[in-house]
């Protein structure tokens, strides 16, 4: 049989959560690519269901957060209960479970199928992304000398009148990227392995409608019991997620009779003196706790490996697809730079460099968040000790900050500047911002842009900065101009105007109206002058482009300034900028690059040229 | 030729933002209409542009208030130019335009075609209301020995191969609804006239993308220039709406070159020192600035009318579109409980006691509005003053509260109880709520029952009360139970929660699980103790309703509590509430018709009895 061959940019193996980031980016950055699923749709039932914050930062940049938002339910409280000696369960603490000073969105569940659902539908509208069902790869070869250096064959499953029909062909990409779960054939394929422990634990997971009288049932709640210990996750509609410590040998059993109501009879003991029982059960499996993981993410920085082909642990924190889908969220642009021949090959290289780190500590954080669901707690103490590495609160703390990606912070590279400094940190993993300029003192190198709402200067609409930020590919000059009217400020804002319009390396990438953003930057007037006194007309014309048809884009100058309607005016106070301003240069996937004065547009350039093309 | 024939239960006269409101009432409760059109297509360009917050809650209870408010552009700024003796325009004042404390919505603007397709995929997904385009009445009868008193002969324009068809056929309905504007076909064929005068005033208006140095181009504007006055309204994308005053004679010659470069120029010199060109014209007309009225607004209770065909003025205030939808959203839940059965047919005389002191107002206000936009400034001040009025800047801010429905607040009926006592105003029309009782000393019975952000009780999520009061046909008994720790307070709840679950006339009608709202009443429960304090098993059944299948629904509890993450906890100090808590009802249409003590819900089911069947 002739085998049919396709040229694409990329090839990704895998259509779970982490290669349809993956696929997004292309579709984004106007690449093509093939997806890869050996199953015959999308995600039906249960799988990952936490969607943290920065998630939907990033969701949210590609224009997809408020679907996946308004869907989910959000876990706002946090309850933990311990039985006494009678085997009946009080509750010991509920307690906010979000930190909304650190971002706009908070902890939230959705099943996993949804938010595969909204992905596929933004890559579907691309037309440059396609998903291949019943399809998984059976050979992969890299060879440099080509124009599409990776070649995979596939075997694609064709359901016929009498039996399934397998049919083979070939892709040809510039890269591959396998995100195929904890069993990677791609990984394997590589020759690499999963490193770590498993744990001697399993537990049961089922999702279900509830009937109970348990009160906290709409809340986050871990559940002490003798019976075993529980999990409870609120889930969109009506919906519950449970996690079940499982008495040993339930694994078997659960197995053999492929039936969930031994876990539901566990709940149910553990829930006295509340009355538990389950209306229908939507999904259910058991897994085994452990935490592994591979060292290698890429193979001649051809093949790359991301999500849970990388690091498995527990479904506890609700980490899994959050760090999956950050995973491509910062590779793909890269990706995107190379094969427009916009960037240096050599960028490649900080993938593995900024995500290992983060994949060391979520499993080192699963760890401790294991333990301390397991550990029994004391009948007259509310917080389950943990001495060694904090008390079971400060570990679930972690959770909504560092953990779910909000506080990530990479280290200097070709795409970093080198404000990072180092911190006395006993486990060399960036837990928090580290790196302050005097300039910008709440804004690290390294870490992703935070938020804050500022008006625009036109018209006095609010607009949350981090919004301006999408992700397109752009890079983004955020210029605060500071106090225009003090000083010599307007001034330096009009000089470093001009020499963005005029200068050859500016000029030719500076705000530029053109589709393919790959390459580009766009910038962009934070000033903190009152806005009635500041005319539009005076700035420099790189910040209000005009167009014989459009006319002027009035869009891309902001007051940090107050309104009747708003909570608005402290943007400089939350970023620690003084009124002389600074320059912040921030990457495709909202990481700060470069922090400098007004005047510092030299040094910039230097570190662009470096690796720009 | 055989006419065929048609049963629905309303008949609508023109597919415009009033009657798509009337028809979005037949299709949210379950009721047939046709809405006849003559135009071919909803509106393309132009026309009413204008959005109040008080519109905005509408759409939104209907579940159409976010994709219109996110299309439109929000005019949060007022500016106020002046020329000086040169001609040279200057810059008065700039202020806010909005009263945020009144409403979670503010004035915004978006093309009306836009508004109205939202409406139209809103009524083509309940497949119970049809629009017949390219149709009008041609003869309308009212027999009420029929089943369907209501008889309209139409005609429909069928385009042909050589020239088009007309084609007659006959609907049959139980109302009729004219919303067929200025010149409204049904309200001359009722025989009923509009009074009222015109001004010597022509305006043009075009919407157009403008190419201007004009600092102020996307905030609202009024210019006071020698060379014409001029109101500029920044609207959706970069579209702005100019309205021009013109010199005499000017509109003849619009009229006979349909052309607009005359309405330009005057812009041009009206703008002056700043350069002005329009990059091109998406649509334009002119107008004359007059008051009309018809003060019957029904005939026999069969045939109502609505919108322009009752009330026509001048655009400068964008107001139309708002009162003209406001009209059918009150006339329509009324429709539907007469058509179902659910209620005497004289509740329908409120239409017109409710609307015509509104439509009074509308006409006065805008006269103010013209004469003031009329008003040449004196060269030194920058408010014009209307002595006889007030100033300019209170018509400008009434606006914002009164003219735009947020403070509405209807006279006592068979529909709102007799908490109201009158007031002192002059044209003896209600412009602020007047009607307090000691119990919710700011909710106003009468008005709308206004927002205040609580937790729900079950996961502490934030949610708008005024949401919970969706537009279903469903009445809203709101029961403030107070602090539910303190005193006998649970034991009221208590005792109120058993009378409404075992009652004859409160279990057939509260919180009863079917799809037909109409009839029927939503009972929530808001308290002010600490939530996490309270068991929701611990609260009356009815807050809880249970179900085999899907469990208790656990979302009719809240509590006015703060919570880290959102601005909560003010509910019962912004009402007025103290923590013996009260009874709100409200009607289908928001408006509170009943505030009571928690014991008094004897007097309300009087109150319900006198018109419910």
């Amino acid at each position: 049989m002739a085998s049919e061959i396709r040229n694409v940019d990329v090839v990704i193996v895998g259509a779970g959560p982490s290669g349809l980031m993956a696929g997004a980016w292309m579709a984004q950055t106007g690449n093509t690519a093939i997806i890869l699923e050996k199953e015959a749709s999308r995600t039906q039932y249960g799988h990952a269901d936490g969607i943290e914050s920065r998630t939907f930062e990033i969701l949210d940049s590609f224009g997809m957060g408020e679907e996946i938002w308004n869907k989910a339910n959000r876990t706002i409280d946090l309850s933990i209960w311990n039985d006494d000696e009678h085997g009946e369960i009080t509750r010991s603490t509920v307690r906010e479970n979000c930190n909304p000073a650190l971002s706009r969105f908070q902890e939230a569940t959705l099943g996993q199928g949804q938010i595969e659902q909204t992905f596929l539908d933004f890559i579907d509208a691309s037309h440059l992304v396609a998903v291949k069902w019943n399809t998984g790869p059976i050979d992969l070869t890299v060879c440099e000398e080509s124009d599409y250096p990776v070649r995979v064959v596939v075997a694609t499953r064709v359901p016929g009148a009498q039996c399934e029909e397998i049919v083979h062909s070939t892709i040809r990409a510039k890269f591959a990227i396998g995100c195929d779960g904890a069993h990677s054939w791609v990984r394997k394929t590589l020759g690499l392995g999963l490193d770590g422990d498993q744990m001697n634990e399993n537990w049961g997971v089922f999702d279900s409608i509830p009937l109970t009288t348990f009160p906290d049932i709409r809340r986050r709640c871990i559940v002490k019991s003798a019976a075993g210990h529980l999990m409870i996750i609120p889930r969109e509609g009506r919906l519950v997620r449970f996690y079940v410590q499982l008495p040993p040998g339930t694994e078997q059993r659960f197995k053999a009779k492929n039936d969930a109501s031994e876990f539901v009879n566990v709940v149910k003991k553990a829930l006295r003196p509340y009355k538990f029982d389950a209306s229908s059960i939507e999904w259910s499996t058991v897994y085994s706790v452990g935490q592994r993981l591979c060292t290698t993410y890429s193979l001649y920085n051809r093949v790359f490996l991301a999500g849970d082909a990388l690091h498995t642990h527990s479904p506890k924190a609700g980490q899994g697809m959050n760090v999956s889908i950050q995973d491509t969220y910062n590779l793909g642009w890269k990706l995107a730079y190379v094969i427009k021949g916009k960037a240096k090959a050599s960028i490649l290289r900080t993938y593995q460099g900024e995500r290992l780190p983060i994949a060391k500590r979520l499993l080192d954080f699963d760890k401790r968040m294991v333990e301390g669901i397991r550990e029994k707690a004391h009948a007259s103490c509310t917080k389950c000790s943990l001495p060694a590495n904090g008390t079971f609160e400060d570990t679930l703390r972690e959770e909504n900050t560092s953990a779910s990606g909000l506080t990530v912070c990479y280290k200097p590279s070709c795409l970093i500047t080198k404000a990072w400094k180092s911190r006395n940190c006993s486990q060399g993993i960036p837990l928090l911002p580290y790196s302050r300029t005097k300039l910008a003192t709440n804004i690290a190198v390294g870490a992703r842009f935070p938020n804050a709402q500022v008006l625009f200067q036109c018209d006095s609409r609010p607009c949350n900065l981090q919004q301006v930020l999408r992700s397109t590919g752009e890079w983004h000059m955020i210029v605060f101009g500071g106090d225009l009217l003090g000083g010599s400020q307007m001034r330096r804002v009009q000089r470093l105007g001009l020499r963005l319009s005029q200068d050859m390396f500016w000029s030719k990438r500076v705000n530029l109206n053109c589709d393919d953003r790959v390459g580009h930057i766009g910038a962009y007037l934070v000033h903190c002058a009152p806005r009635k006194s500041v005319d539009m007309m005076e700035l420099p014309e790189i910040f209000r482009p005009f167009d014989q048809v459009t006319g002027f884009d009035y869009w891309k100058v902001f007051a940090d300034n107050n309104s009747c309607s708003e909570n608005c005016g402290g943007a400089y106070q939350a970023y620690g900028i003084g009124t002389e301003g600074c320059l912040v240069l921030v990457r495709p996937d909202q990481h700060v690059a470069f922090i400098g004065a007004l005047d510092d547009l030299s040094a910039m350039e230097l570190f662009l040229q470096n690796f720009m093309l």
